[in-house]
Protein backbone atom coordinates (compact mmCIF):
# COMPACT_ATOMS: atom_id res chain seq x y z
CA UNK A 1 0.00 0.00 0.00
CA UNK A 2 1.43 3.41 -1.10
CA UNK A 3 0.98 6.43 1.66
CA UNK A 4 0.00 9.65 0.55
CA UNK A 5 0.07 10.41 4.44
CA UNK A 6 3.60 12.51 3.38
CA UNK A 7 1.77 14.38 0.78
CA UNK A 8 0.88 17.87 1.48
CA UNK A 9 -2.41 19.67 0.05
CA UNK A 10 -1.57 22.31 -2.63
CA UNK A 11 -4.06 25.13 -3.23
CA UNK A 12 -6.75 24.07 -5.96
CA UNK A 13 -7.57 27.24 -8.41
CA UNK A 14 -10.54 27.18 -10.24
CA UNK A 15 -10.79 25.15 -13.80
CA UNK A 16 -7.99 22.47 -11.71
CA UNK A 17 -9.06 19.08 -12.89
CA UNK A 18 -11.00 16.88 -10.50
CA UNK A 19 -10.27 13.49 -10.44
CA UNK A 20 -11.35 11.00 -12.47
CA UNK A 21 -13.74 7.62 -11.99
CA UNK A 22 -10.26 5.82 -12.99
CA UNK A 23 -8.24 7.49 -10.39
CA UNK A 24 -10.53 7.39 -7.64
CA UNK A 25 -11.00 3.75 -8.37
CA UNK A 26 -7.47 3.89 -8.04
CA UNK A 27 -6.73 5.61 -4.72
CA UNK A 28 -9.42 3.84 -3.08
CA UNK A 29 -7.64 1.10 -2.95
CA UNK A 30 -4.70 2.81 -0.57
CA UNK A 31 -8.10 4.07 1.86
CA UNK A 32 -9.77 1.14 4.23
CA UNK A 33 -13.47 2.34 5.38
CA UNK A 34 -14.26 5.02 3.36
CA UNK A 35 -17.03 5.13 0.85
CA UNK A 36 -17.42 7.90 -2.51
CA UNK A 37 -20.85 9.43 -1.67
CA UNK A 38 -22.52 11.57 -4.67
CA UNK A 39 -24.02 15.11 -4.24
CA UNK A 40 -25.30 15.69 -7.16
CA UNK A 41 -22.40 15.90 -9.48
CA UNK A 42 -19.94 15.64 -6.98
CA UNK A 43 -18.45 13.57 -5.46
CA UNK A 44 -17.12 13.48 -1.91
CA UNK A 45 -14.98 10.96 0.56
CA UNK A 46 -16.91 9.77 3.82
CA UNK A 47 -16.35 7.53 6.79
CA UNK A 48 -18.11 7.15 9.41
CA UNK A 49 -15.89 6.62 12.99
CA UNK A 50 -17.34 4.96 16.07
CA UNK A 51 -16.55 6.28 19.94
CA UNK A 52 -17.36 4.98 23.10
CA UNK A 53 -19.18 8.11 24.00
CA UNK A 54 -19.37 11.98 22.81
CA UNK A 55 -16.31 13.61 24.68
CA UNK A 56 -13.97 10.92 22.53
CA UNK A 57 -16.12 11.85 19.41
CA UNK A 58 -15.68 15.58 20.28
CA UNK A 59 -12.06 15.31 20.66
CA UNK A 60 -11.36 13.30 17.57
CA UNK A 61 -13.23 16.37 15.63
CA UNK A 62 -11.16 18.37 17.21
CA UNK A 63 -8.12 16.70 15.70
CA UNK A 64 -9.76 16.63 12.49
CA UNK A 65 -9.92 20.68 13.13
CA UNK A 66 -6.33 20.64 13.45
CA UNK A 67 -5.09 19.13 10.39
CA UNK A 68 -7.93 21.09 8.38
CA UNK A 69 -6.99 24.06 9.75
CA UNK A 70 -2.94 23.30 9.46
CA UNK A 71 -3.69 22.20 5.40
CA UNK A 72 -6.29 24.84 4.90
CA UNK A 73 -8.29 22.05 3.98
CA UNK A 74 -11.48 21.79 5.45
CA UNK A 75 -14.13 18.86 5.80
CA UNK A 76 -17.56 18.98 6.66
CA UNK A 77 -18.13 16.98 10.44
CA UNK A 78 -21.04 15.23 11.59
CA UNK A 79 -20.54 15.06 15.28
CA UNK A 80 -22.91 13.29 17.83
CA UNK A 81 -22.70 10.91 21.07
CA UNK A 82 -20.29 8.26 20.00
CA UNK A 83 -20.44 8.88 16.20
CA UNK A 84 -18.27 11.37 13.32
CA UNK A 85 -18.82 11.54 9.92
CA UNK A 86 -16.11 12.83 8.04
CA UNK A 87 -16.70 14.25 4.58
CA UNK A 88 -14.06 15.46 2.14
CA UNK A 89 -14.66 17.45 -0.95
CA UNK A 90 -12.54 19.84 -2.51
CA UNK A 91 -15.17 22.89 -3.63
CA UNK A 92 -13.29 24.38 -6.10
CA UNK A 93 -12.88 21.28 -8.25
CA UNK A 94 -16.39 20.26 -7.23
CA UNK A 95 -15.17 17.12 -6.27
CA UNK A 96 -12.71 14.95 -5.53
CA UNK A 97 -8.73 16.57 -5.76
CA UNK A 98 -5.59 13.74 -5.09
CA UNK A 99 -5.62 16.36 -1.70
CA UNK A 100 -9.05 14.75 -0.27
CA UNK A 101 -7.28 11.67 -0.16
CA UNK A 102 -4.10 12.76 1.56
CA UNK A 103 -6.65 14.56 3.83
CA UNK A 104 -8.71 11.28 4.37
CA UNK A 105 -5.25 9.38 5.39
CA UNK A 106 -4.48 12.08 7.75
CA UNK A 107 -7.81 11.48 9.20
CA UNK A 108 -7.28 7.73 10.03
CA UNK A 109 -4.21 8.47 11.11
CA UNK A 110 -5.72 11.06 13.69
CA UNK A 111 -7.46 8.03 15.32
CA UNK B 1 -40.14 36.50 26.78
CA UNK B 2 -39.78 34.16 29.33
CA UNK B 3 -36.14 32.79 29.44
CA UNK B 4 -35.74 28.76 29.90
CA UNK B 5 -32.41 29.16 30.06
CA UNK B 6 -31.66 28.18 34.05
CA UNK B 7 -33.82 25.36 33.31
CA UNK B 8 -31.36 22.28 33.39
CA UNK B 9 -31.97 18.82 31.84
CA UNK B 10 -34.30 16.83 33.64
CA UNK B 11 -33.25 12.57 32.65
CA UNK B 12 -35.97 11.57 29.94
CA UNK B 13 -37.14 8.15 30.36
CA UNK B 14 -38.59 6.05 28.35
CA UNK B 15 -42.11 6.17 28.08
CA UNK B 16 -42.41 9.73 28.73
CA UNK B 17 -44.24 12.10 26.96
CA UNK B 18 -42.81 13.86 23.93
CA UNK B 19 -44.30 17.43 23.51
CA UNK B 20 -47.32 17.99 21.74
CA UNK B 21 -47.51 20.18 18.67
CA UNK B 22 -49.44 23.12 20.86
CA UNK B 23 -46.55 22.97 23.52
CA UNK B 24 -43.90 22.82 20.48
CA UNK B 25 -45.57 25.99 19.02
CA UNK B 26 -45.93 28.03 22.66
CA UNK B 27 -42.16 27.10 22.97
CA UNK B 28 -41.31 28.26 19.98
CA UNK B 29 -42.02 31.79 20.88
CA UNK B 30 -39.54 32.28 23.33
CA UNK B 31 -36.54 31.22 20.55
CA UNK B 32 -35.29 32.88 17.47
CA UNK B 33 -33.74 31.91 14.65
CA UNK B 34 -34.80 28.15 15.24
CA UNK B 35 -36.69 25.87 13.27
CA UNK B 36 -38.75 22.41 13.59
CA UNK B 37 -37.50 19.61 11.31
CA UNK B 38 -39.06 16.21 11.16
CA UNK B 39 -37.01 13.26 10.59
CA UNK B 40 -39.85 10.53 9.61
CA UNK B 41 -42.51 10.76 12.60
CA UNK B 42 -39.75 12.85 15.16
CA UNK B 43 -39.46 16.64 15.70
CA UNK B 44 -36.06 18.19 15.94
CA UNK B 45 -35.09 21.46 16.89
CA UNK B 46 -32.48 22.81 14.05
CA UNK B 47 -30.62 26.22 14.05
CA UNK B 48 -27.93 27.01 11.44
CA UNK B 49 -25.10 29.67 13.10
CA UNK B 50 -22.60 31.88 10.95
CA UNK B 51 -19.42 32.18 11.26
CA UNK B 52 -15.94 34.23 9.56
CA UNK B 53 -13.67 30.73 9.39
CA UNK B 54 -13.64 27.57 10.08
CA UNK B 55 -11.69 27.98 13.80
CA UNK B 56 -14.51 30.00 15.02
CA UNK B 57 -17.12 27.90 14.11
CA UNK B 58 -14.83 24.83 15.58
CA UNK B 59 -15.02 27.12 18.97
CA UNK B 60 -18.21 27.42 19.17
CA UNK B 61 -18.74 23.21 18.23
CA UNK B 62 -16.61 23.01 21.86
CA UNK B 63 -18.65 25.23 23.48
CA UNK B 64 -21.89 23.00 22.93
CA UNK B 65 -19.71 20.11 23.39
CA UNK B 66 -18.87 22.05 26.65
CA UNK B 67 -22.69 21.88 27.59
CA UNK B 68 -23.96 19.26 26.33
CA UNK B 69 -21.63 17.28 28.66
CA UNK B 70 -22.90 19.16 31.60
CA UNK B 71 -26.36 18.41 31.06
CA UNK B 72 -26.00 14.38 29.57
CA UNK B 73 -28.04 15.92 26.88
CA UNK B 74 -26.05 15.76 23.35
CA UNK B 75 -27.14 17.17 19.65
CA UNK B 76 -26.52 16.70 16.26
CA UNK B 77 -23.39 19.28 15.34
CA UNK B 78 -22.69 19.71 11.61
CA UNK B 79 -19.32 21.59 11.24
CA UNK B 80 -18.25 23.25 8.03
CA UNK B 81 -16.17 26.48 6.76
CA UNK B 82 -18.07 29.09 8.56
CA UNK B 83 -20.74 27.26 9.71
CA UNK B 84 -22.34 24.67 12.69
CA UNK B 85 -25.97 23.40 12.35
CA UNK B 86 -26.77 22.17 15.87
CA UNK B 87 -29.72 19.72 16.17
CA UNK B 88 -31.51 19.02 19.67
CA UNK B 89 -34.14 16.48 20.14
CA UNK B 90 -34.87 13.56 22.76
CA UNK B 91 -33.95 9.86 22.20
CA UNK B 92 -36.10 8.61 24.49
CA UNK B 93 -39.23 10.42 23.75
CA UNK B 94 -38.54 10.01 19.93
CA UNK B 95 -39.35 13.84 19.59
CA UNK B 96 -39.17 16.71 21.59
CA UNK B 97 -38.83 17.02 25.63
CA UNK B 98 -38.87 20.83 27.21
CA UNK B 99 -35.09 20.01 27.97
CA UNK B 100 -34.62 20.38 24.15
CA UNK B 101 -35.64 24.37 23.97
CA UNK B 102 -33.62 24.69 27.49
CA UNK B 103 -30.32 23.43 25.52
CA UNK B 104 -31.11 25.52 22.68
CA UNK B 105 -31.76 29.09 24.79
CA UNK B 106 -28.09 27.42 25.93
CA UNK B 107 -26.93 27.08 22.47
CA UNK B 108 -27.63 30.55 22.08
CA UNK B 109 -25.88 31.87 24.46
CA UNK B 110 -22.98 30.01 23.81
CA UNK B 111 -22.65 32.63 20.87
Amino acid sequence: MNSIYKKECVPCKTGADKMTLKEIESQMQSLSGWDITNQGDISQLQKIFKFKNFKQALEFTNKIGKIAESEDHHPTIILEWGKVMVTWWTHTVQGLHMNDFAMAEKTDNML
